[in-house]
């Protein structure tokens, strides 16, 4: 075991902070820190610092010697890193205001992470991990990176095959929420049963057994649209049919809801979009208010408001992970790793989110087999679209990006579907240089971006 | 080689019928007929008689004594039967009006094959295949099962992989049409190229190659929203984004459109409703047209208006087939038939359409190897949804209905498709005995069907 | 969790048993037994009856109310039984000493799980594990069968993929072996030791990691030709190339000397087969010195002596295991279970060896992935081989039994194998019924036994 | 169609060259060359020139306008090739007598391609075709590379997989001379049969079909022992057990003799051994009797002894693939090509040897499926064995080399083993210099040669 510990926090600055440093307090005996570097960018300066001075007071009220420190170059901060978090967001809040209005703007569901949005997300994210990776190459070689930043399974696809960091683990707090409030709800421990989870980052399945080995997924169906669901905040609650759950005996996860009743999740969005509070608007009103409270001089707790977030339990999958490699404990757990058979007729080399032991060496995924023909059908044609959509975003390849969008099963293929990758081009220009010849040419064609909210935030060079 | 073929063709009231028969009359030299027998049931008597009598005319025109036999027994004209052929429609071209008009009423695609209709027919069709099975075990256990009925993959993947009958090939115009379109267009000659040709029934890709090998598949994708175009008369000329097509480096088949370009057919078909000019409702009305030419004593060969029913080159598909094998040809065919690894990532066992040798030993598919993910993904997405319908369709599972309705990319998940659903069950009751359960549920909770047209059909008992 | 545990040995009259005995008082906290049935044949009454009342002595001893009951009939102990193990041998050791004379006598390596041997071994033992699968589906049903008979793997692939009892788990003391001896020759503790092991039984491979995630592999590699190496004392010491071993990065386990230096191995055989003392024959005469201490009525705790026996661990593979299950503690173990995926190029539904997890859903696996061709070409051949020869054992199909021959590497192909092959057929004729009529055809022919010691077996019945 | 064809064959002065010239004056009409280029080494200079006179006084007696020439130098022949074919063999014939005679010399079965002689070949020869890729890549970068040099699968397999060149094709005479000689064993005219083949180059199965589409496999085997069989004539015709052919209902190639009758093939090649008249030696003979007549400045035919040679049927394999591939003919022909699914439970992109038609782009090949346990077993152990081999070969690797004599069936592992292989490598110390620093460490450990005639050929610089 190593002492002294330094992790490094890609995105400091963000309103999950405090979670994640709370995280770490709890966990002080096993995972002794030394130093929590936060980097961000300049744009972010007074976010980061706000945090940081915050997270400073909590350490320091924990009775803990750790040092925060922030830095805007992470060429500073990467040096003897052991641990390097990821959970910036690039282009901020307001690329997820343009990821979510733009396709709403014409009766297509935006979704952030695997929707319009979410391949949007992955085009401005996937060039960043890159260049962290060079970084780490260079710096920190026996680092770990832990990702959290979203789409999280395609980032951590790209890190570990493309980039070739096999020191990448994946992570959502989706599974782990699953985990802690699924057995309350049918009055059971959490700690004595056993999930198996496979499929991809938010698009995932699982299967549940209690202490004696009895298979109570069935019995978890039945609660799925009760008030007990384990649906995480950022979904509206539309009722998944339950007998097409029963049918698959399989727990999906709350974002098959996009799936599975399309048709109500767009009334939902569009009714939210026409009122100014899509789930970006409404988190950006809700980060403004965080901030206002971790700039309290005398706040050194992570304030309760923040579990209305949607990230809850962050902080039990990330520090959970860094204490079982760090303490090569054999935990089990759900996290983003390389398929190599977990789940039959999937590549061997893409990555999965399973069930697997978190170690020393990392993350070993338990074998799940053979998936019935409907799940198998849909992890397959979303699996496509990822790869083409990191292909996309490494290599700037436009046909790539067409066909990511013509896979994806929320967009209807068309020309308003051409319309929306158009204006989603053109509005993320500043982050998407690979495609820097198509969006000029876009834009000589004389394409409109028809939100008035996206102008705004364009004119004001947002 | 066997004398003194014996073939029946279940169906034989179809308006292709004449067609068939002209194929049989030009190869005679190399496939010497002896019997022809025509079976269809009862409500189509009419039909088959008419069509009959001018099979025998055409036959007797050419100069070759072969005899045509009509019965609605089909266990009468299967015994001694080298091969059966089948272009049957259960519920007849009513039951298409049903299957387009039902979504399109709710402003979903029906589309007969790989739609919502699709799925239906394939739950009327399956079981009567398998039934036709059974006797040809009994009857005629050497004889090889030419299947041309639609959904001809599923069908066909029902018939090799459920029912057991291997001496099944599932034949499709579409191939053979653009094989013989495409060059011309190209001013080349059909007889020098080199077809590539894989996927599933109305859902694959080809490449093409001249005689020294170079490869012409860019060359047609740019011919492909031309006049030029080998489109099936029964697919509206949607221009398909040649940019997509370019990506891939690939040419779809027709069917394509309704996935690539799901937007504007379904615009289009709206329109097409809204004039009760729906292809099934046009087909209709072509069909009638043609019997009252096949009706005409004189008329002892193929009239031209058939070409304009949409399954042209029907006859050198299903001719050429039954020719190859009788003679041992290895004529190089795309047909359905078991995989087997010939496409990578899909299930061995389950039938794709594939460049094949045709001989004495039936289909041996040509290797096609990996695909591309944005094809894989595609595949992989429409196979599962066959294989969810097939299981609905021989066991009257209500799950796996819902599960291919989830699945199928052209039916956004919702409400409004559990609509269709159920009306189109309550609407194919006859058809549709292993939901019989379900039907009287639906039944009596109060399901109406929407549309105007296909409450008469139900009110005429059709 | 369970009270009152039930558990069923088959073949509780082995030697082994004292020490399965002493890993269940060690348990006892996690794992209260209330009953433990005995069930062996007849002719092995004064054995079992010996063995009994040593167990008894033991649990008295002990403390713990623990009744231990003797029976010939196991339809008598099954009711209510939780767990059964089974550690019999069919024909007894005077079997085994056909399986390894017959073929030494020709000069060929007898080998009694993976050789000539073993073949006949899973012969004579498969048919019975598929009689008391019959039983436990009737009488205990939710038993789990946790198996010790040896060729340990083929008897779990028949009783998983052929007879259908999901609910069993394979076993072997050579991992567990490895695990705890290893680490001491490096200074290291075991339990801070990660373990990736996957192969067949008796013939698989491992990696081995230190509590900060180091590779220590190589480092174990350099002890394996020293005295601390971790060889079963039933396989003589040869040394194995370590340039090999090098390059494959992999430890073996003791069984691999057969393949790697098979030259050497069979001279040290014969050099035992014309000294009387092959492994079975020595293995006789520790026996009969283990039960005259077993006899001796003060003897209330496990001999040293049998520690020299060969199966040494036994119990903390076993009891572990039985623990593991009845405490869903998650235990990381190398157990025979089925493949799914978990090493790459193997059948699915074939049983591998592999690092999996048991708990009370039995073993999952944990993903290996691909293997070098070396390690990947040995394990498919020896695959196969084992497939053969469960189809030869279920069906009694000569031919299966010919190509078992064929492909197993210790066996020279040809008119000497042959010969071998008949004489193991005649010789263990009373308990191959399967393969009556191949048998009375061999004798017949006139088949002789050349072998003085095994004709002598046979003409005292044994 | 191309015109003026230009063929470039690499070992010209073969003593097989003449049947090659046969083959291509017989398709003169359809394959219309112009210059055909003899390639050899100066110490060929003497064979290539008198077979090059031959050759042209062939082409002079057909009338053709065909210009043969002879050069040394590789580079001044390509050119403008459209077709390279490779027959040379490096070492010549003296290798080839090292490869035998060692191995027996130590009891243990050469055998030149697929026992520890094919080993060694193939560490010669790949590396030749790697520069010769390199040279065809600059000089003549569209032509087919029809490769007839042995281990024809390796090398195959090294040209398209590891150096990349696609444009190959594998060929080998012994699938062609079954096609040619088994039907007429049963009366069959070979025309009319469909041959399925599938597996290894010299490691094959194939099936057989007449023209009604009935297997006639079954028939054929029973012919397998009898004087009508199709042995090639370097190959001994020991029975093989007909029990064991039925049993997989497959023919097996003339070289499965070596794996199925192991101990036979030995006892007759070390009798030949102890004559002095292994295969190498007498093919040595024969080529030098054939060079006498080759001489002759009246020989303007293929004299009838070459038959004698081995390779009969060279040129309907070699000159009927480039017959179809310049005629775009789609001949259906047994050639190594890569696998892509065709035989399961291979690695897609390993070399295969089966079924395929050949056509303007190549060999496409078909769909072979599953394999039974044993003939799969067989087939992997056999690749991952050529797997090591090709590594070995390219990089010098001495650990490949050490696992790929330590899975070839034909060579038992331990000391012995070890002997040949250091023998071989000193002696072949000319030909391998990827392996220089471990032949001059054997040589400093004192090797010695144990075989006579070895040490003659070595003292002579041969």
């Amino acid at each position: 075991m190593r002492d002294a510990i330094k992790i490094v926090t890609i995105g400091g600055g963000s309103s999950y902070t405090p979670e994640l440093v709370e995280g770490f307090i709890k966990r002080y005996d096993r995972l002794p820190l030394a130093e929590h570097w936060f980097v961000d960018i300049e744009e972010g300066r007074d976010k980061v610092e706000t945090v940081a001075a915050m997270a400073q007071r909590m350490w320091d009220a924990s009775g803990h010697d750790v040092k925060v420190h922030v830095t805007f170059d992470r060429r500073e901060a990467l040096p003897g890193a052991d641990y390097v978090t990821t959970q910036f967001r690039v282009g901020r809040l307001y690329a997820r205001i343009k990821d979510e209005r733009i396709p709403l703007s014409h009766g297509i569901l935006g979704q952030e992470t695997n929707g319009a949005g979410g391949i949007f997300k992955a085009l401005r994210t996937i060039p960043v991990i890159g260049a962290i990776i060079d970084d780490m190459r260079e710096l920190c070689p026996d680092a770990w990176l832990i990702n959290f930043t979203n789409p999280s399974g395609m980032v951590t696809e790209a890190a570990i095959r493309n980039f070739g960091w096999e020191r990448t683990i994946g992570l959502c707090n989706v599974p782990i929420r699953a985990e802690i409030v699924e057995g309350p709800s049918l009055g059971l421990d959490p700690a004595t049963l056993t999930y198996q989870c496979a499929g991809l980052n938010h698009f995932h399945w699982h299967r549940v057994y209690d202490a004696t080995g009895r298979e109570i997924t069935a019995d978890l169906i039945a609660k799925i649209n009760t008030d007990d669901s384990p649906i995480p905040a950022n979904i509206s609650p539309t009722p998944i049919p339950e007998d097409l759950l029963h049918t698959a005996a399989l727990l999906p996860c709350g974002y098959h809801r996009y799936y599975f009743c399309t048709e109500e999740m767009l009334a939902h969005e569009l009714a939210d979009f026409a009122n100014n509070a899509t789930r970006s608007e409404t988190v950006k009103r809700l980060e403004d208010e965080l901030f206002e409270l971790y700039a309290d001089p005398n706040l050194d707790v992570k304030p309760p408001q923040l579990s209305q977030r949607g990230g809850a339990h962050y902080s039990d999958a990330a520090c959970g992970t860094i204490e079982s490699i760090h303490n090569n404990s054999h935990t089990r757990m759900t996290v983003s790793t390389r398929n190599n058979g977990a789940i039959k007729y999937l590549p061997d080399d893409c990555i999965v989110e399973v069930s697997s032991l978190i170690s020393a060496i990392g993350a070993e995924p338990l074998v799940w087999g053979e998936m019935r023909p409907h799940e198998r059908g849909w992890l397959q044609v979303m699996k496509a679209m990822e790869e083409c959509t990191i292909k996309a975003a490494i290599e700037g390849d436009f046909g790539a990006l067409l066909e990511a969008f013509d896979l994806n099963p929320l967009i209807p293929n068309g020309a308003t579907a051409r319309q929306v990758m158009a204006e989603l081009l053109v509005a993320h220009e500043a982050y998407l240089p690979q495609f820097a010849d198509k969006i000029a040419e876009l834009k000589a064609s004389g394409i409109e971006i028809g939100d008035a909210t996206v102008r705004d935030l364009m004119a004001q060079g947002l």
